[in-house]
C-alpha cells in the first residue's frame, strides 16, 4: 500500500510530528489549508479548556518545495504551546489510573513507575497530528473531485433527523454548526444535553458519520482480506482514541432486515447507461471494494474517560482504594472528533486512489483518473456467453 | 508484527490454500483438530443446499514435522469437492450481478468479460481457509491458556438474552446449539425466524460476539495508530465477508450513557492484591491494549445477498434491466460465521501474543509468558513521587 | 508494495506452495510456461544424483481462470516425488551439523532435537517454489517488452570474458550452454573445473550477472531509504540460499577507480532527441531509481556446504569432534542458479513496475505504460529559470 | 519486524527528521550519545567545504521522558543550519544532471522542472538522520552487551591489510584514524591518495566493513525469504547513497575456493562444552541466522559523483551538450560513511534482537536475553534418534 505515516510525540513534549510517504509530486499544499483542519479540531462546543490554550499550527518541515509536494515524505510539526511550562519542572506524582484510559494498561505493558508516559502518548492530543496528516490526503483526494466530509449523527441519547438530507449538504451545514450536526433542531438539544453534562460533572460520547462522495468504483479488493477497504477504513477509524465501533452504512440495524430490504437494486439510466444504485444501504462497499456510491463510515466515541465526578480506582502507589479527581476536563469531544475520522478515512481513501492510479506526479495520475472504468453500461464488457473457466 | 498469512483459491478451483508465516515451533498440530472447526463452519441451521457438498478437510503440506510445527510457514490445502464437475465444461454466462455481492465491483474493477472470476474469489468459500488458519492459531493461544470463542447474540430481530452468564458458559452453550446461541429459548425463536425466512425466500443477518478469555492484560499498544489492537481486531474482523460492523463492548450502547456509567471501575481485591474490573464495558481493551479483562467483540453480519426472491439488476450482456435468479441459497449464514470470527480473533491475538512474548519456539515462550507482569499490585512499581519528565 | 509473495513446504515434505498476492487481472499463464524455468533450475552441469529424482511441475491452484489471471491471489503447488519414500518411515538421526548450512543455527534457533527441520525448509529446495514465482512475473514484464535473463560470470577461478557482448546476445547463449555461461571457452574451462572438483569432492560457487532489459526510467525511488531499489533488489538477491553478495553493474571494481572514470556520461542523441548513456557502469540504478539502461545485477554464491571431502564438525547427539559424511552431493549448483536469481529480480521489478503504474488489469496498465516519461528531451520540462524553492 | 523508521526531510531545507517506532521503554538517551555519532558523520579526512557548515544535533522531541525511551516512537529533528540562507530566496536553475546522481533519474520520474527537489531529497545529507536512528539501536545492543563497529578496508586502490588484527581492535583503532582506518600504514596511503585526488580535481570510494561482536546465536531466520539475515541487513545497506554492492565476510573471494576452504569448521571446546568455529568465512551468518560469530559486512562505495572535473552532461533547459561545473565538492565520504553503514545495521540487528526478544521495556528483554540458548553442548538436546518425520 503506497501511502503510509507515522506519529510521534507526547502531548506536553516539545511538538507533535508526523511523517506521511508515499505522496505524488505537485500536490499544491500550504500551512494554511492544514490549519482549517485544526482550528476544527479545536473549536466547538463543550471543549474543556486544555483546549484553549493550544492554537495548532503545522509547519511542513519536508516534502514541499515551491508550494508543492516533491514526491519526498512530508514532515509535518506540531508544537506544544505548553511545553515550556513543563520542563525541568518536578511534577507531582499520577498514581491513580483513570478507568477508561490507557494509565493502567500502560503501567502494566510498560512498568513506569509513574502513569504519565502512558497518558502522554495516549492522549488524544496525539490526533492533532493525524488531522494534519489527513488535511493533505483530502487535498490529494480534492485534486480528483473527491470530497470528504463528515457531521455527528448522535449525542448521548439525542439523535439528528437527517432523512431526506443529501450528503453534500450535511456537511455543509455540519460545518456551521458548534456541535457539528446537520439537523438544527438536534444540534440545540445536543447542545443542552452538553450543558447538562457539565452541570453534572459528566461526559457523553456519540455517534459520527463520515462521508466520501464522488469515489469512482473499484477502490479496494476482495483479492486478500487485508486488501478488503472494509477492513482498512476499520483500522483506521478504530486507531482512533475512544473509538470502539464502526459499521459501513447502518450496519447493525441492517442485522435486523430480510436481504431483500438490506441490499441496493442495481437500475439502468435510460440516459446515459448509467448503473445506479438507488439506495445506499451498503454503506458505499460491496466485497470490499467501492461501488461508486457514497461512502459511508459510522463511528461509534465513547463518552470521555475524564470526568469532574469521582471514579473508584487504586492509587498504585499507597495500594488503597480511592477516587479519581480531577479540576478541569473536556466534556464532550465528538463534535471535534469529526475531523479527526475524516483525516484517518481521508489517509485510506488516498492510499487506496493511488494503489489503483499508480505514478509519481499528479500530472502522471490525472489522465489515468479519468479513464478509468465507471459504473456505465458501455465501460463494462460481459458478454454473455458460456465459458470454460477451468481446463480438463 | 510477527504473524501474517495469504490465502488463495477460488470456490469451485480446485483448492483453497493458506500459507501462515511466523509460528514458533514445538506446537503439537494434527489435521482432526483443523477438521473440528471446519466442520462448525459447515454444519448448522439454515444451511443451504451447497453446504453439503463439502466435507472440509486441511492437508497440512508443509511447516509441521513429527506432529509438531517447525517454526517453518505452516501450508494448508482444502480440496474442493466439486472442483472436478467445473474442469473443461462451459458454464452459463452470468451477467447479472447480484446486488450485495463484488460481482459488479468486481467487473468494474478487473474488466471481467463474465461475473464468474470475481464471485469465485469473492465468495465466503475463501473463510474455510481463515478457519483452518484460525484453529491454528486458537492451537498456540490454548498452550497459554487462553481461549477464544464465540456465540449468536441475535439472528434477524430476534435477540438472546445473556445477562448474567458466564462467558465460559455462553461459549459452551453455544456449541451444543444449532443456531450457536447460548440462549435456548431465543434459539427456537432464531431456528423460527430462519425457517420463516425459507419460506418466504429470504435471507437473514445478525449479531456475533466473538469472546477471548485469559489474556494477559499489555497486548497491543497506544503507541501508534496502527498498533492499536482496536485497530488490528477490527480490520481482522471486518475483512470477513459480510460483515459491515464491529464494535468493542457494548460500543454503540455506550455512546448514549454518560462517563460515569460506561467506564470500569479500578477496584483492589483484598485477597491476593489483585486490581480487578467489576465491569467489563471496555469490551476489555484500554487504549489499544489488553486489560486482562475478557475481550469482547460484537460484529454485525449483514443478510445474505443471494436471496431466492429475485431483485432488481441489470443484465450486463444485453444492457436490459432484469431479476437476479437462483435455485438455491443459504438463508441465514450467521451460527456457521461464529467460527470464521472467532480464527480472525485467534489470528490477531497470536500475533499479539508472540510481538509480546518474542521467541521462536514453545519452550521458549513458556517461562517468558509465566514471568509476565499482571494486574496485580506487587506487579506494578508506581512509586507516587514527583518527577521531572522532560529536561530544562 | 504492491506485489507479496510468501513460500512454504519443506524439501522432502509432500509439496512446496507459493501464493503470489496482487497480480493484475488479464496475464495469460500456464503451466507449461513455469515448466520451462523449473526445468532451467534442474538441469545442468555439475548437478548431483538428488536433481535427477525431480522432475518438477506447477499446479495453479488459484488465480488463474480461462488461462488468465483473474487479479486473485496465485496459487501455485510443486509435488516432491520422493515425499512418499519418506512417509511413515523412521529417519537415521541427523546430529551433525554440517559447516554452512543452517543446521547449527536452526538447532539453536528452535530447539529442535534433530537436525533434520532446520535443513528440511533451509534446503534449496525451496527455491523452486519461487522459480514459479519469478516466471509469472516475467511473464508480466514481457508484456511490456521487459525481459529479464542471466548467465555465469565465473566459476571458481575460471571467469568469462564477456567483453562486447550485447546483454541479450549473453542471455542467449547462456541458454544453450550446460553451464549457462555465453562464453564459450570458458564454458568449457568451467566444465573442467566442475570434473576436477567432482573428483576432489569438493564443490565450486561462482559469480552470476543477472540483467534486466528494456527497463522504463522511473522505477524505484530515493524517496525513503526501504524504497530504493538497490535495496529491494539486493534483498531479493541475498533472500537466495548461498547467495552472500551482491553489486550493481562492477561496483566493487568501482571502488578502485576515480569518479569520473565511474560514472556514465549523459549525450544526446542527434536523432530523436534521446537522452543516451554510452556506459553502464550504474548498474542501471542512479538513486535508488532505474535509469532506463541495463539493469545488471552481479551476485556472488558461495560454494556448497555439502561435500562429499569430510569436514570437521561436532556430533551433538554424543558430544563427540567427527566429521561429515555424505556418499551423494551437489558439485555445482551455480548454472543452475542463473534462473532463481532472475526469478527474484523479476519478482521486485514487477512490483516496482506495478507501484509506477498502478491498475487492476493488463488493459489498464498498457496505455499507462505507453504514455511514461521516457529518457527523452520532449517528455522532461526542465525550464531553466531560477526558482524560490523555499518561501520567507 | 518490531522496528521501522521513517525519515524526512531535504538538504537545504528546514531539518531533517526521523520518526523510529517500536522501541522497548528503559532505553536511558539522551541528546550527546547522538551528538558523537553524527560528530563522526561530519569529520574526517577528505571532507568537502560543506562539511564545515555543519554541526549537527539531534533534538529529541518524542519518545523520552525521564532520560529513557517510554515505548513511544522517538522524534529526532536535526535543523539544517544554512537553510535560513535559501529561504525566500531565487535559486539559480540547475538544469544539467549530474551523471551517478539522481538528477535525471528524478526528473523523468517526477516530472520535475528543475533538478534541485531531487537531489534535495536524494543527497547523502539526509544520513544524518540515520546516523542518529542508528545512535539509538546502538545504545540498545550495548544493554546486551552487543557492540557495532566499522572501519575503512580500502579507499580507491589502497587496501589496508588487517590480517591478525582482533576485530574489537580494529574497530578501536579506527577511531582513532582521520580515514577510519585501523592499519596506520595504509591510513597514510589513503591520504596520500585523497590528497592526490583532490588535486586531480577528482573523487575516490572505497570498501568498509561492519563488524557486530556479542551477538547471540538465531537472530534471523531462514523459514522465509524475507526473513532471512542477509536480506534483511543488505536492504539496509544498499539503501544508503553511493552504496552499490555488498557481501558478508569475503564472499566474492569465497567464490574462487573449493567449498572445503571456504566453510567454518564446527568445534569443541574442552572447557565448558562450547562450539566453536576457529574461522569466520561466513561472516556470522548461516542460513540467513546469526551464528554467535562476529557478524562482517563489506560494503563498496562508489566514487562521489559531484567532481570538479567537468563529466559530460546534457542542459536540460537549452538542449545542448555540455559538461558539469562545480567550484566545491566532497572528494572521499569513505571514511565518514563508515558511521552510516554502522546505523543501519544497528538497526536490523536491534530489529532481529527485538523479534527474538519481545517484550515492551529493557527490564522485559533482560531476563530473556540472559536465558537464550547458545552455542553450547548443554543447551541443545539433540538425541541422536532416529525419527518419523511425516507420518504415514
Amino acid at each position: 500500500m503506497p501511502l503510509r505515516f507515522l506519529t510521534a510525540g507526547e502531548s506536553h513534549g516539545p511538538a507533535l510530528l508526523a511523517i506521511l510517504d508515499g505522496l505524488p509530486a505537485g500536490l499544491p499544499l500550504d500551512e494554511a489549508l492544514l490549519r482549517r483542519d485544526l482550528a476544527r479540531r479545536q473549536h466547538g462546543y463543550g471543549a474543556g479548556p486544555r483546549m484553549k490554550l493550544e492554537t495548532d499550527t503545522a509547519r511542513i518541515l519536508g516534502g514541499v518545495m515551491e508550494g508543492q509536494t516533491t514526491g519526498a515524505p512530508l514532515a509535518l510539526q506540531i508544537e506544544n504551546s505548553d511545553h515550556a511550562r513543563w520542563k525541568g519542572r518536578a511534577v507531582a506524582p499520577f498514581s491513580t489510573p483513570r478507568p477508561g484510559h490507557a494509565d493502567l494498561a500502560g503501567a502494566l505493558k510498560y512498568g513506569f513507575h509513574d502513569l504519565r508516559p502512558a497518558l502522554e502518548r495516549a492522549s488524544a492530543r496525539e490526533t492533532a497530528a493525524r488531522v494534519a496528516v489527513g488535511a493533505v490526503c483530502r487535498a490529494l483526494l480534492a485534486e480528483f473531485g473527491i470530497q470528504v466530509g463528515g457531521y455527528v449523527v448522535s449525542i448521548g441519547p439525542v439523535e439528528a433527523d437527517l432523512a431526506g438530507l443529501p450528503y453534500a449538504e450535511r456537511i455543509a451545514r455540519a460545518l456551521e454548526s458548534e456541535v457539528s450536526c446537520p439537523d438544527a433542531h438536534a444540534a440545540r438539544q445536543m447542545q443542552e444535553a452538553i450543558r447538562q453534562v457539565m452541570q453534572d460533572r459528566d461526559t457523553l460520547g456519540g455517534v459520527i458519520e463520515v462521508v466520501a462522495l464522488g469515489l469512482p468504483p473499484g477502490l479496494g479488493s476482495y483479492a486478500q482480506w487485508d486488501r478488503r477497504l472494509e477492513a482498512r477504513l476499520g483500522a483506521a477509524i478504530l486507531s482512533v482514541q475512544a473509538i470502539k465501533g464502526v459499521e459501513f452504512g447502518p450496519a447493525f440495524q441492517n442485522t435486523r432486515l430480510p436481504g431483500t430490504r438490506v441490499h441496493d437494486a442495481i437500475r439502468l439510466e435510460a440516459e446515459g447507461g448509467w448503473l445506479t444504485r438507488p439506495s445506499d444501504r451498503s454503506g458505499g462497499l460491496e466485497g470490499g471494494i467501492t461501488t461508486g456510491q457514497p461512502l459511508v463510515v459510522r463511528a461509534a466515541m465513547k463518552p470521555i474517560a475524564t470526568t469532574l465526578t469521582p471514579q473508584p480506582t487504586v492509587d498504585l502507589a499507597s495500594g488503597e482504594e480511592t477516587e479519581t479527581r480531577y479540576e478541569r476536563s473536556d466534556f464532550c469531544p465528538v463534535p471535534r472528533a469529526v475531523v479527526i475520522l475524516e483525516a484517518m478515512t481521508a489517509f485510506v481513501l488516498a492510499d487506496a486512489l493511488l494503489e489503483k492510479l499508480g505514478g509519481d506526479s499528479l500530472d502522471e495520475m490525472r489522465p489515468r483518473f479519468d479513464a478509468l472504468r465507471r459504473a456505465r453500461l458501455d465501460d463494462l464488457h460481459v458478454d454473455g456467453q458460456p465459458h470454460i473457466f477451468w481446463p480438463e
